[in-house]
């Protein structure tokens, strides 16, 4: 099998890259280690940025997302029993919108599908071969057969445990990484959601997150021991955890339910440099991991399926290399700052173990320096809509 | 011997306070445990907030400083051999102004001078008594003869090692602190500043500040370790550190010449919870401490001396405690802020022992976001020219 790009990963990132360069007459195939059902039935993230929104719109693929997707103008940020609003359309003019991964997900494929794009699913073994010359090509196992794609390109969106970043050698590839002590407890319920924006809430007793992905089906979090596991967790009593860590006005509105799903999230910063490796460019999770405050990781998935889709389109259509060589350090540039934001807030946020009272008395004037300034607001708010591309 | 405020210390705050209440008529003694000549020979900070200049006013001892300070606008962010500019004009509309401590406690000395104000020089043994009663007095000694002074109110304004905090029982006093894990090595020397602004440089090697006096007067700093000792540093290999610390640039512009002086502080943050206690009042370094990054330590002590003059001008003129009663807790509003943005600017440009790659690559990411966005510039700026008494 030949193709023009190659993509490895059939999560959002894969479909929406493989989606906008049909568009441009742009041949690919995705190949997806699991099946669609396992694809659709993993529970992320659900606050897109508008330049999410606008790649959606390229992509002919936002009917769907603008009518039935929510639009948040802003967020609330609680301590203790108080809470302000930081409004982003105050401080950038823009917007970001609620619509769960899962949905943007069937949407893509949808639109594949009608598009008769080529998606493998249940491949194995994948191997990507000779990425650092000029005729690459995909080898992978499906239904007991030995497959092998060439390729001008491969585009690695296959996520942090993917095949992609571990192709690029370790003489070449160099890696960031923090992992946060504690986790995230999250629990899906269909309830109405406690507030109509979100809920960053700090406490005495640790973060807490009210979120949504549609006006009944709540999503709520809750910081937690990396030793703790889901089955410790009852839902009676992380409801009564998440009242505790809520100021006394959201707790009282809040709608129990049982919970839909339950799982624990470790917190991590990591990014990878570079991430391009001759003919292989890395995607989203392949490259990069947010801790989850502040919304970024799907986001900045969509930023390099920008930076790609665009040097890809230069290459094709005008037989100009610049935009595939300068991705890594274009891509790369926005990543650090999405970074960045990601890991200062979460330090806002959340409790540590090792705080000193110095350490709290920091963070709350942090905190309140947020509430009383014009400046500080815009800051928060510009890096949580998204900065330009 | 009876007035009406006792003043414990000789330092600018204490003197501050002496004359701004003695032109609303109130009399104050001042006591101070070292010589005139003594206090005059210590070198400290150099940049004043607007704030700080208007209360110099408006104590009339600004003369001298109108005439021969200089007026920054900004000031220099430097990382590596880049470097660029933040406009306090800008984004504050106003500036900060460059005029030594010794200078201005000098002036405030002359004034009170001539105001026939009494400072008892080289007193020992320093006791408050009754500051929880309507009736305290401090005890002391002076040429070997046991003195008291009975007065309304007593304010601490004798530094981090005074007796003043110590006054307050343990019962009541609450302390926040932060030793950071370095110190700073500065010399004084006779040469023209490299820089008509100050120069706040991160570097590989550790963090570096190009600061003045006045014209013909430098003040420069290296980060250190904390076992070093100022006789580990020759001249010339401080000129060699400080400039393999800043960009070349401004390396090859630096004027070098023997010290003058040359000493290592190490950095602490600090702040004691409440600044009052019955009729003791904690002004200054008797209360906190910040680190120098950001120049906020005679300006804390002037926010305090601000909030005192007013509280006990209104008490005196108008029979109303409301002042003094909300002393600590406006006082600490402000002092929080300033511990704040203090601790956020050492840590931005410091080099930690215990950085990882990715906690070196944030502290980059940060420095590039300041440098590229006008909110974040607004926020340094505002912070830096002092928020709001």
């Amino acid at each position: 099998m030949r193709t023009q790009v190659c993509i490895i990963g059939g999560g959002p990132s894969g479909l929406l890259l493989s989606q906008l360069l049909h568009r441009r007459g742009i041949d690919t195939v995705v190949l997806e280690r699991r099946t669609r059902e396992h694809v659709l039935s993993r529970i992320r993230a659900g606050i897109l940025e508008v330049g999410f929104v606008n790649l959606m719109r390229e992509a002919g693929v936002a009917d769907r997302m603008d009518r039935e997707s929510f639009v948040h103008e802003g967020t609330v940020i609680a301590y203790g029993d108080e809470m302000f609003h930081v409004s982003f359309q105050e401080h950038t003019g823009t917007d970001v919108i609620v619509y769960g991964q899962t949905e943007l997900t069937r949407d893509l494929y949808d639109a594949r599908e009608a598009a008769g794009g080529t998606i493998l699913f249940d491949v194995d073994n994948v191997v990507i071969n000779g990425a650092d010359t000029d005729a690459p090509f995909v080898t992978f196992e499906q239904d007991g057969r030995q497959e092998r794609i060439d390729c001008d390109f491969v585009a690695g969106c296959d996520g942090f445990h993917g095949v992609s970043r571990q192709t690029i050698p370790l003489t070449v590839r160099r890696e960031y990484e923090k992992v946060y002590p504690f986790g995230w407890l999250g629990i899906l319920s269909e309830t109405p959601p406690v507030h109509e924006e979100l809920i960053y809430s700090w406490s005495e007793r640790g973060f807490a997150l009210c979120s949504m992905r549609n006006a009944n089906l709540s999503r709520y979090y809750i910081q937690c021991s990396l030793s703790d596991s889901p089955e410790d967790w009852s839902d009676e009593n992380f409801w009564e955890e998440l009242k505790r860590r809520i100021p006394s006005e959201a707790a009282e509105k809040l709608v129990t339910g049982p919970s839909i799903e339950k799982s624990i999230a470790p917190l991590r910063s990591f990014v990878t440099e570079p991430m391009r490796w001759g003919r292989l460019f890395l995607c989203g999770d392949a490259a990069h991991i947010v801790p989850p405050t502040g919304a970024k990781g799907l986001n900045t998935a969509a930023s390099d399926v920008h930076y790609l889709y665009h040097g890809l389109a230069q290459f094709y259509e005008e037989k100009d290399s610049e935009g595939i060589d300068r991705y890594s350090e274009r891509a790369l540039a926005r990543i650090w700052k999405a970074e960045r934001f990601s890991w200062a807030t979460t330090n806002l946020l959340h409790r540590y173990p090792d705080q000193s009272d110095f350490d709290l008395k920091m963070q709350r004037a942090d905190i309140a320096f947020l509430r009383d300034s014009e400046a500080a607001q815009k800051v928060f708010a510009q890096n949580y809509v998204g900065l330009p591309y």
